[in-house]
């Protein structure tokens, strides 16, 4: 009864065998390997960006970090959610990369919304220079708190960005989970929509550390390779980030993954549902989810051996009754059985 | 017949499996997992340092550049070889990481001696606020050049370090490889020479990506976890990481692959020596070594098949007999049979 | 009628006699002068503080920049107020300083209340090493609204930060201004209320450019004279900077400085006060003001040659009536009759 | 009998005249006042040069390494003389302001030649994306070691560079005492040789402390705005940097005090020379000169009350005709009485 995290399932088979498949003889080093002409192809078919720059890293923050100094400039502030990954959990990264820009926060909820992008970026580079200057802005799909952009959404974000001038990232660690969610194909949720970077994640979703950054204009390309060096982000036996991203990609079982954890947790945010007493912060739209339930309720799931993370409130307290919230998880892995008996302890 | 980096050889059949054994379940993510408690345990029992802080990134450059940024200030100078990985071959992720440190290069050659180190810092720091202060000592074993620092030549850097006050970083990339060759113990290398903090390489030596950085001090713990996701080195699913390292460490399998890639070198080292008109830029000692053939030598071999780096000279050119250097590198996992195919192309 | 800016008026008569006595024969470079060591003493005889190491630079940016990286680390966030100078007007460079620390915005006023930094400081660091750490408090005084935090706010924020083991630092780019206003003591309103550091300003109140960095620890002393250097802020004719604080604070000339600033806004505020349809955003306390008045008001000041900066809403527009906000500072060279002046015409 | 450095005279009485005369009402703030338009108008006049982008800071570190940064990228190494201030003597400011860029020391002497310079370049980006790309070529005119490059060597370097497509610094921190000697027009000794930015020192050459920073393309105007505010090096009260060099250009006052100083160094030098077993480390051609002089030659200077700093060698030891060098520097404004003196002392 694992709902802790999508980044403590295991590896997609698939994955696993595309790594033993590639470890056989010499490879080309740091990027130079055959499988990696094989990914850039599938990814600019995946996206229908024939000229898109296409690199691999195995962590989110390095995809993020690394493409929003690539986009931005030291002395801007890039634009984000007040609750991004990149402001709350990166450990100021995207400030080491970027030479010390600033972030911005829009809004304060787990979307921005276009207005309050065009008042945040109003509200900057009234000051000459004496202020931040306006830089790139960063939309994170799927939300930290499981919810979705609509495609209109990310139109509308892109739309304000392109009136200012300022690039769009979107930081897709969980892209799949969201495309799955909207039925829309790849190239609509990014370029179509006016995103010029993409953090596109393999680790959340089945494979064991990769995640693509795709640039749609390749005029980035030798300065992310560089800054990539510099980062310490550039792998030497590259091939095995090649081979999990090509595996993920082949045969749609990015997709497959995708629509298991999907499901997954829409039949875990149904059962809670029924439960009385049990609340949604936000609506779960992809695969993890903000639940506020009884004290007693998370004690019960504890002791069963449930693991996920007590999100606000403390399981210590007398009250059995007093409202407690919870993220849950749900990866590709988890299976229907560890579901139900997760909703039969709940229900008591 | 691929002698051109231990970065392009495959991974250990031993750490394949442990990919694939650890591929079970739910794991605890960022460094929690129980297997990382085991490869503490292994390394601080190898270096018989119970007190060292252990922790694993996925590349060299990101061992050093993190370790001496936790060990230095930016208004530092690293002592290092003039050809040490940290300044040729980094894209300037040492002087990123500290936050803008210089490094000095230490004598001209493969190895810095202890008369030339305390030259070099003797040199900086007479202009008191206004110079680059010294900072952290950088010794790589095996060397660029593929020879080896013995124990007392690292005690003597060590000694003249300390008579600074200043630490010793050890860029062990092939570590295993050298000590193999000086048949020490991982402990008579490091803190009893008087090193301070090791990046242990796993990568060149049988792993798909994985290096450890160890302090024997753990004082330098919790910046350097700071700085390890600050970096964006710090992986989720950091369980792979350790089952690589597990593996490597377990049963000797790290050992034996040294002994392999030294052994593979000796033989080839063998065969060219006796070879008219071929001689070496420095004594191979470990598992690479630089050499000087004729350009028709050359020739046959690339018409062969083979694959190396040139390292000076030209193949281009008329002369047949003029000699051109090249860097030739022996994994665990070449056979002798190719080591002999070269052979005998390179004999003609 | 100049209300722009304390930083566009003359400087002190004391201070420019200063700088031309200092200007004679030799003297010892970058901060080894004779006048530095005068002021070294006059500083820590004025804040009690006979251990303070003191420092003088010729901006109040690299006075508060300097500080605050001399006091964290890059991974930290600096908590401050959402209006503070290092925020809004310093185009990142006290991210730049520190090497990307990120600054934690606290409340939505001109002043932080000691609940809101609480709950501030306990909304960080809850996500071990994943989220940015602790950092330095920094306090403005004067606040960028022209209030000013009493004896008893400062020690209240201080109290809560040392709960947390975390540094004070206050910009006190106009400190003499909020001095005279509380009539309180340079050590009341710094370390004995739990200031641990202190830009304390010159510029504004009538040098040409000078501010002091004040440690009341002198273990951040070498330190922060590496950064200085580092950052390019150590003056080789460090004499004129040591000048001009010595006449500064000799024979209590900045004191009588902001008294006459002070006064000259309380002159202002009480005449604008007079006057139908004038209010104030905030209750002057020091020697700046933002002020509503109706467009109609703006436009006969303008047109009069009154110059000050419009802070919101914009002097295009039919509506005569419509309430425009302005900024108006006062520094100590401005006559009552410039003021009366200015009045009239706000009269109509 | 003051030789230290041209770092420690006073300003020239014009340049305090104009401080005094600047110092009346009220001027824009930050670079806005009417003195820094007749600033830029007279560089551009005397560098013939109506585009370019002028701008003031305090110090030549923050001139060189800002300008430097805005040339460069955090990724490249700059090429400069292995005994360049920027390397030397600036504590790391290059590489903080760059971002973390390297500097390759190009030959072992005082000044470059073209062809070390190109060696130098070409021993760099032979590594593709692992090594330092190549950056800007900065040269120091007057050299630290008191020399000056002929205009035909500055076209040289610059010739070497561009065929890299390497932009070109040049640190002028005593750009009036090279003009001088050689003879020519700023416009010769810069961009008519090639160069694209110039630190045009003032401090060293009878102002308080003030630098130009110019740009022969304004291209790069903005960057540098940003990055100089960001650097915390834009003067609110900017009229007093704009006054001192305007004082310091007109009626020739910059030429006559380098005149001056030059001729004064002359002086000294010939003294010296005539004087046995005096021997000089390098021709002296501008207003600095390093001398080996007999150690009891020193004893009697020092004893006498001269003021110099000791270059290598030291005053301590029993034989008095040990050879010792000293640096010896000649500003404006000492006098030949004082220069008699000091050559009376020597010879004993």
């Amino acid at each position: 009864m694992h709902f802790a995290s999508d980044n403590s399932g295991p590896a997609l088979p698939q994955v696993m065998e595309a790594l033993s498949a590639a470890n056989r003889g010499f490879a080309m080093a740091y990027g130079s390997d055959a499988i990696m002409d094989e990914v850039r192809a599938q990814i600019r078919d995946l996206f229908e960006a024939p000229e898109a720059a296409v690199y691999l890293v195995a962590t989110g923050t390095a995809a993020n970090s690394l493409a929003l100094a690539t986009l931005g400039q030291s002395w801007q502030t890039v634009f984000c959610s007040s609750v991004a990954h990149i402001h709350m959990d990166e450990c100021n990264a995207p400030e080491f990369y970027s030479g010390g820009a600033k972030l911005t926060l829009v809004g304060q909820d787990d979307k921005m919304t276009a207005a309050e992008l065009r008042a945040s970026i109003e509200g900057e580079e009234t000051r000459g220079v004496h202020g931040p200057q306006r830089g790139p802005v960063s939309i994170t799909q799927v939300t930290e708190f499981g919810t979705i952009y609509t495609l209109d959404e990310i139109s509308a974000l892109c739309d304000v960005a392109k009136s200012y001038d300022l690039p769009v990232h979107l930081d897709g660690a969980r892209f799949a989970n969201a495309m799955i969610a909207l039925g829309c194909t790849p190239a609509e949720m990014t370029w179509k929509a006016g995103v010029d970077a993409v953090s596109f994640g393999g680790t959340k979703n089945g494979c064991m550390g990769v995640e693509a950054v795709i640039f749609f204009d390749p005029k980035h390309a030798w300065e992310f390779e560089l800054r990539r060096k510099r980062g310490a982000h550039l792998f030497s036996k590259h091939r095995y980030l090649s081979a999990q991203m090509q595996a993920y990609l082949a045969d749609n079982a990015w997709k497959e993954a995708a629509v298991k954890a999907n499901a997954n947790a829409a039949h875990l945010a149904g059962g809670l549902r029924s439960i009385d007493g049990v609340s949604f912060m936000y609506p779960p739209q992809a695969n993890l989810m903000f639940v506020a339930m009884p004290r007693a309720m998370h004690k019960r799931l504890f002791a069963a051996g449930a693991e996920y993370h007590i999100w606000s409130g403390s399981l210590e307290g007398d009250d059995p009754n007093e409202m407690v919230e919870a993220r849950l998880v749900c990866d590709w892995s988890i299976s229907m059985d560890e579901i139900n008996a997760f909703l039969d302890v709940a229900r008591g």
